[in-house]
C-alpha cells in the first residue's frame, strides 16, 4: 500500500525495494528516506552499481557462478584444482563453502534442486552441463554438496545416476551432529544418521 | 570485506547496499543474489526507480517534504487546512503523523533538531523559512511536533522563541503515559510529566 503523501517516484522505488527478500513497507521506506537524506549522489551511486551488475554479470560458461568477464573469478584462478568439482544448488551455497577458506577445487552451480512441489524437473537444472564437463575429461572427483533436505538428497541421487559408469569419484559431504550442538535438542533424523555413520574414536 | 570469488561489479553493488541503514555484508549479498536470480529485468527495474527518484525528487518549496513536481502531494491537496502547520524534524515523523489518518493540516519539515553534539545549529534548520511562512499570513496555529527528547525539546523552545510576538498559536503535542503501557515499567521523566499534566477524570 503506497503512502498517499509521498511522490509517485518515491512510491515506485519503495515498491521495487519491497521485492527484495525480507523487505517490507517500513524497511523500504527507511531505505529510501536514508538515500534521499544522503543527497542525490547516494541514489545515483546505487543506481550506477545496479546498472554495472545488470550489464556485466553473466553466468560463468564453465561453472555457472556469477562472472562479469569471460570466466568467473574462481575459474580464472590458476591456483584452483579443476580436477575436483563441487556441485551446489546455488550461488549462496558456493559462497558459504568459499567462506570456509579451505576448499581449493572448482564448482558447478546447478541452479536449484529437483522439486515436485515447485515443479523443478532435472532438465531445468544444469546436470547435462555437468555430465559434459566430466565427459570432457580431467575431472577426478565430483562432490555433490546439495542440501541435506529431501530436495537436495533427491538431486544428489539424480546426479550420481547421471554420472554412473563414468571414471569419476562421486562423493557427498558427511551428515551428522553439527559442531557445538547438544544431543538433547537434535532432531531424530540427524541423530539417526550420526549414529549410523559412527566412527572409531 | 568483499568476497574474493565474486565479480568486481557484484562487490561494488554490495558495497553500495551496505550503506543502507541496518544492512551488512550478509544482507547486501542476499539482496544482490536475489536480484540476479530474478533475472536482469529486476536489477534494471530497481535501477530505473532509483534514477526516477534521483532526477525528480526535490524538497517541496513550501513545506520541504519530498516532492517530485512543483509542490508536494500534501501541499497540492486542496483538502488540507493550510492555517495549521505541524513542524516536524524529518520526513519519517511526517509519515508517522500521516499514518494516523487524523491530521488534515499542513507541515513544515525542519531538516533535523538542534544538537550541540552533532553540531546542528538553529541556522542549519528551516526555522527562518517557517517564520517567513507565518509572516506571509494565513497561519493560525503552529504545532511543534519535534521529538520529546532533549534535542527535540530544545528545538521546540527555539521555534517558540522565533515566533514570539506573532499573531499565531504555538502548541506542542501532549506528553504522558503512552497507551497500553503499565505504570510499573515507565521511566521517571515520563511519569513525572504525566502526573504534573494530570486532568480531571
Amino acid at each position: 500500500m503506497p503512502s498517499p503523501g509521498l511522490p509517485a517516484s518515491v512510491n515506485g522505488l519503495i515498491a521495487e525495494l519491497k521485492k527484495l527478500p525480507g523487505v517490507g513497507e517500513k524497511t523500504a521506506t527507511r531505505y529510501v528516506l536514508h538515500l534521499l537524506g544522503r543527497g542525490r549522489d547516494a541514489a545515483d551511486a546505487l543506481g550506477g552499481a545496479l546498472s554495472a551488475v545488470s550489464t556485466k554479470v553473466r553466468p560463468c560458461p564453465r561453472c555457472h557462478f556469477l562472472a562479469d568477464g569471460d570466466l568467473c573469478e574462481l575459474c580464472r584462478d590458476p591456483g584452483r584444482d579443476i580436477s575436483v568439482v563441487c556441485v551446489v544448488e546455488g550461488a549462496p551455497d558456493l559462497l558459504a563453502i568459499e567462506k570456509m577458506g579451505e576448499y581449493r577445487g572448482s564448482y558447478h552451480v546447478l541452479g536449484g534442486a529437483i522439486s515436485a512441489i515447485r515443479g523443478v524437473t532435472p532438465d531445468r537444472l544444469r546436470i547435462r552441463e555437468l555430465v559434459a564437463r566430466v565427459d570432457a575429461g580431467g575431472v577426478a572427483e565430483v562432490i555433490v554438496a546439495t542440501g541435506a533436505d529431501a530436495e537436495g538428497e533427491t538431486t544428489a541421487l539424480y546426479v550420481r545416476k547421471a554420472l554412473e559408469g563414468r571414471p569419476v569419484r562421486v562423493t557427498r559431504p558427511a551428515t551428522g551432529i553439527p559442531m557445538g550442538s547438544s544431543i538433547e535438542f537434535l532432531d531424530s533424523v540427524t541423530l539417526l544418521r550420526a549414529i549410523r555413520g559412527r566412527k572409531e574414536l
